[in-house]
């Protein structure tokens, strides 16, 4: 998908959450949103948000000299996320369809927010992911699709969320499948790298590589091509998360999405609400009569004024 | 208060809102947004939100050539709510403490969105105004000084809104006061000027005066003389919603703010949660280690990462 103008507010929010999350400096917090302001005239809205995400982070590096913000953060997700494994695991084992539960265990591990889960959580989502269906509209065909196809590409997300992806890896294997997963060329926010994958042994079941995107997602134009090759020749793509969606969702390939709806243009881009967890092959065409704005529902367009 | 990074992505959003109001042509939206970024580096953050805000809708004004962009929008909120009027005034009559309930029931105005409002959400605003206190606290201390001042002054927030406000001054008149309300001086937003107050008949219970601030909420930097000498002696200043807040909050005077908290901002200074409908005499004090950070509460201060 294309940048809107609804993605620059969001580029600031991250700014300055990354920012934070490196020092404690008022003086550098103020000169990394300066700097990012300085950048917003030359960002092409036809570039997909994770190529100006891209951009973005690299002025945040810039400005606070730090390389891997979320590093220490990304460890403990790991660590909590691993020590629910076997809890997971009999979740799945003991459902009547074990590949569509990893699934949605997946999304919920998309959907959960790890810096303030708490058991609870994870609890309602095992819930939920024992009893909802209505969401996994493309399952069917994910299963047809897998069917004709020995390998699978998983297009990896988040740290913590990874642990959760091992669920539908496994199931994947069980099913004498290939399977390929991949992270990003380098550390941006939270999302996973080489290392995080090795970390949660996610090298004993698959291979893992590197995309080369050092955006907050796949986008094919930041790819390198060992990753490209891979891309073209998979016969189903399972891509995980929203910064995946945003940077693939106009590219043909046999992409099945499967993420947590987190904000009101990617609600916009799928015709879903905010919130909803979707399995979804490819993204619905666009139709839109105004070139800017997204066909944001009802009860996000209101006004939102805030005073 | 002064302006927390936080509030800069808020800028954009609300530069974006107006001017998507203004005109559906894509090229003024961009322009909106790279002008709103060009003046990011000069704003001092030691100024409230509410001058900063006016910087931005000046920029956003001279962007796009219009000078009050939710004209009609004020006129449909506040014929929309005047429709309800002899419902919400049988509600106050029919209430033990009638003050009280017209207070709720102005604070609940605050909170609804009228552009998405519908009939069961004024429904359920009158029976929670009914029957929840918990959040106005400063209800007894409101009664005491009012008992001691034989005038006050009510600051006017938005649209539509204002005909809530109406039930308060009712109360205020019936109990012998002599009420001033006080608007915008100028069109902003969807604050209420003198055009709103009067369009709303408050000019027949109340004596309305402009304070002359042209950003989104009472700052007195921005005020004219007139107001400042009414703001000085006034007994009790009744301010209303989160720009009033925003814009007074460490001002020195008997004020009582009357808001629905909608911004984790606004929140932390009121160590208040989200959503919370509040009656408070001026805000707490502050205490704060970190200089450019508010003190945002666990649930608030989660990664927000959104991908």
């Amino acid at each position: 998908m294309r940048t809107y103008l609804d993605c620059l507010p969001c580029f600031f929010r991250q700014a300055l959450e990354t920012a934070r999350r490196v020092t404690g400096d008022a003086k550098t917090h103020r000169e990394v949103l300066d700097r990012v302001a300085s950048v917003i005239p030359d960002l092409p809205l036809d570039a997909t948000p994770i190529e100006l995400g891209r951009e973005i982070h690299r002025v945040v590096r810039e400005a606070t000299g730090v390389d891997d913000p979320y590093r220490e953060a990304k460890r403990n997700d790991n660590d909590r996320v691993t020590a629910w494994l076997p809890r997971l695991r009999r979740a799945v084992a003991s459902s009547r369809d074990r590949l569509l539960t990893a699934l949605k265990l997946a999304a919920a591990g998309n959907a959960i927010d790890l810096a303030i889960a708490s058991r609870p959580d994870l609890r309602a989502a095992i819930e939920r992911a024992q009893k909802e269906d209505g969401e996994m509209v493309d399952y069917p065909l994910f299963l047809e699709r897998l069917q004709r196809s020995d390998d699978v590409l998983y297009l990896g997300d988040n740290a913590g969320e990874i642990v959760f992806d091992r669920l539908v890896v496994e199931q994947l294997v069980e099913r004498g499948k290939r399977v390929t997963f991949a992270v990003r060329g380098r550390p941006i926010l939270n999302d996973v790298t080489v290392e995080d994958a090795r970390y949660v042994g996610m090298d004993d079941l698959a291979e893992v590589i590197a995309s080369g995107s050092d955006g907050p997602g796949t986008a094919l134009p930041l790819c390198v091509p060992e990753f490209l090759d891979r891309f073209e020749r998979a016969g189903v793509i399972l891509s995980k998360g929203q910064g995946n969606f945003e940077g693939l969702s106009d590219e043909d390939a046999p992409l099945f999405f499967l993420l947590k709806v987190k904000c009101p243009v990617v609600a916009a881009e799928l015709e879903m609400d905010i919130g909803t967890i979707v399995l979804r092959s490819r993204a619905r065409p666009p139709e839109r009569g105004e070139q800017d704005r997204p066909a944001v529902r009802a009860q996000d367009a209101g006004r939102r004024v805030h005073r």
